[in-house]
């Protein structure tokens, strides 16, 4: 419960429609997107400018309360839960395009903007945004950037880290700092742009952001290549690099996804494959072909049973839809569907995706896998249901154990979707103690008082690490 | 003075021959690339290994002796100057390659090996990696870490930043910690792996170095662009990449450049421009030519005065070597030379370049401007003589001017050089008091008893902004 002095105080910042602590608007600040994970906040605030947020935020440091800032909440990793009450900041009216600067390819933004339709505007004026998770039809720039969200283009075009060049962000003691600017190079001091990039909520509430853009592709090229043999699959990703061709997207799905996405979508996708690449390229039109004839190339002598390349843009949208619905196919099977992010270099990836089907064998859950096959980020998505207590605990060793593995492999945790509260536990088994360590200590520099997004990142306590039975 | 038994110490883990203190080691080490710095360090210590580190690291911390942490020195801003005395650490020996991913495409190297050799080995297996820093051939990779060092390709191809994956580092404590990998995503925790990148060795002694590789471009074509029309050139600048050309290098160079230049090089250069750009495009043959040809139009439309484009290799040497030979040509003129960093965004550089001539103008000093005008990051040269202290006060105040200039036209205090000693005074010109505060948080979280090139990004006092006389 919060004073009544804080409320009114709150209600002064914003005006009255502004603040809400309604039964109902507290439930439904209370979770994100990630399954089984609940906590009321006590009160949701709506600011509509970086000089609200900053007396927000002096407010609730003289009263050491928590704040939870959040756009969409569309996160995977608990990490828009308020765990520890406090105030939920929703920054969807600050959703403005402040400008787009042609000459310096950027774009500077208020973070509560949703992603797509930043993405849109920038795209009606010829430029191009690379990042595009999957989720960005309703998460915001903000939780992109809190989150450093990935997406199918990372292999070649990076994350959300590699186009954040600017910000401004308000400090748990209310100041407000910038960082960066329309620069291309700024080496003045450590990179707190960097820094804030990925730093879930934890270190400063990000209010504004400049982005670099870059000229769009001019044509692009879509295929599908099926294999009877996982090794294939993964070798010809492998292969693919090695020539020295970076596919735009370079996409992989498990037999077990290739099932439920073909009944779903009806694509008339052959079930009996182990594994489906989805492999795009973008460029100068001649480049395009040139990779596309090459990578069709590699599949054949890597034994793919069935090659389909796009020739108009309906038929790649139709190859894409195999790709795209996959977590929508998976989510309709089972009550709850629980989707992972272990990382990999991606010459493991086969390694990985067998770890991982021996893994869901031994604790008899369903584990269907997806991803990023060109960056080694695979997506191992669980269908249960949060009602079986008993299966939800068999699920949740069995992806400890698929941490464990991904670490084994030379990979991390969490590819794009944050730590949160769910990797908190097994954050140390990435970074060691002596990591961890720094990284309190950065939270403490920025945070003292522990107030912006508590319980996130860092866990109460480690996990202890398992010893993986080899399958 | 270092304790007997600190030497005796040192000189157990390194072996005899490994630790020196005698006068011409530490005069050796007293000073670096920068201009009238030097400070005598009280011991060279040259580790093989990052265990050897770690153990030097537990002896100073536990005598809390200051410790700067260095490759060739090749930096400009004071970075590797032992002002505090204490222990200079050279990272020489730590020069190995350990590895070369084909696969993955990522290289991981101790730091200590120079830039230029760890390229040509990246090169000669057909792979490349951008980051292209002036003093290439002598300085090493570590210090290209830990100054962010950019180059003529960061336009294009991004800074060191872009490339480091992956870091292995020891702590003040003698901890070592391994951060990021061969993963081309992970947001597991803080990005430690890019705050390492540019903390002029004030966080962590860095000793080993995951970077990312990427393909050789197929292609590559020179010109030179000249102006009498310093604007032409400028919105020549802003044209092309307004044309949606990111091209691989695009440098400028000043009228009092260009006649250094060509007094030295004898490349004929014509005495009366303004400007001279150098421009090269790299990527598919077809794409390379469609770009020059588009670029070459725009040079003519906006009044290049004459153009050149090379048709073979040699012709392109010969035109990269007028811009590459401008600091040497610049360096004869007078005893001292000092070139800075000033950065601002690329749409600025002609504002810029005025600004620059009237503050040298003010103040009655020489000031050759040239750099990379597509990341906007230019090098204003000054010509001085370090005895005449008069004239060097005239220049520093000019210098404060010219880095009020850039902040004032939306840039930054340095692009590509680091902060170190020289920019302290002026750093929160750029970030602002909560700025710097946020940053010596982050620095007592790594370095509480400040061991770590102790001096160096936070000065004692930062200089007063004076009111710049607008020309």
């Amino acid at each position: 419960m919060l004073d009544a002095a804080v409320t009114r105080r709150l209600r002064q910042i914003v005006g009255d429609q502004h603040f809400k602590d309604d039964r109902q608007s507290l439930v439904a600040h209370s979770y994100d997107g990630t399954p089984m994970l609940q906590s009321l906040p006590d009160g949701v605030i709506y600011p509509e400018s970086t000089k609200q947020v900053s007396e927000i935020m002096k407010v609730l440091a003289e009263y050491r309360i928590p704040i939870v800032s959040r756009g969409s909440g569309s996160n995977l990793c608990g990490g828009t839960v308020p765990v520890e009450g406090g105030i939920v900041m929703v920054m969807h009216r600050m959703n403005r395009i402040l400008e787009v600067d042609m000459e310096n390819l950027t774009a500077t933004a208020q973070t509560g903007i949703i992603t797509a339709e930043f993405t849109a505007h920038i795209e009606s004026l010829g430029l191009f945004y690379p990042p595009d998770p999957s989720s960005m039809k309703i998460s915001t720039l903000g939780g992109n950037i809190a989150e450093c969200s990935g997406g199918l283009r990372g292999l070649k075009y990076g994350t959300t880290k590699d186009y954040v060049i600017g910000l401004e962000a308000v400090l748990a003691n209310g100041e407000i700092i910038r960082t960066g600017g329309k620069l291309m190079k700024d080496v003045a001091g450590y990179d707190l742009t960097k820094l804030l990039v990925g730093s879930e909520g934890t270190l400063a509430i990000i209010t504004e952001a400049t982005l670099k853009l870059v000229p769009p592709p001019k044509s692009k090229k879509t295929m599908l290549a099926m294999y009877k043999d996982l090794y294939g699959a993964a070798r010809t990703v492998s292969r693919i690099i090695e020539a020295k061709i970076i596919p735009a997207t370079l996409e992989f799905m498990d037999n077990p996804t290739i099932r439920v996405v073909d009944d779903f979508a009806k694509l008339g996708l052959p079930r009996d494959m182990e594994a489906i690449l989805l492999i795009e390229q973008d460029g100068d039109p001649e480049a395009v072909e040139r990779d596309i004839d090459l990578i069709r190339e590699i599949c054949v002598s890597e034994q793919a049973d069935r090659l389909e390349v796009a020739e108009t843009r309906e038929q790649a949208e139709k190859l894409l839809t195999a790709r795209r619905s996959a977590f929508t196919a998976l989510a309709r099977l089972r009550p709850t569907t629980i989707l992972e992010d272990a990382t990999v270099p991606r010459s493991r990836i086969a390694d990985m995706v067998l770890r991982i089907n021996d893994i869901a064998r031994k604790y008899n859950v369903s584990i269907a896998t997806f991803g990023h096959a060109g960056d080694g980020n695979l997506h191992p998505t669980a269908t249960t249901d949060a009602r079986d207590q008993e299966e939800v605990h068999r699920v949740e060793q069995a992806f400890e154990e698929i941490f464990e593995a991904a670490i084994d492999l030379g990979g991390t945790i969490t590819g794009e979707h944050g730590v949160g509260l769910v990797k908190a536990p097994f954050l140390e088994w990435k970074i060691g103690s002596a990591g961890i360590e720094v990284m309190k200590g950065i939270k403490r520099a920025f945070d003292p008082d522990n107030l912006l997004n508590p319980g996130k990142i860092f866990a109460k306590e480690t996990r202890k690490r398992v010893v993986i039975q080899h399958g």
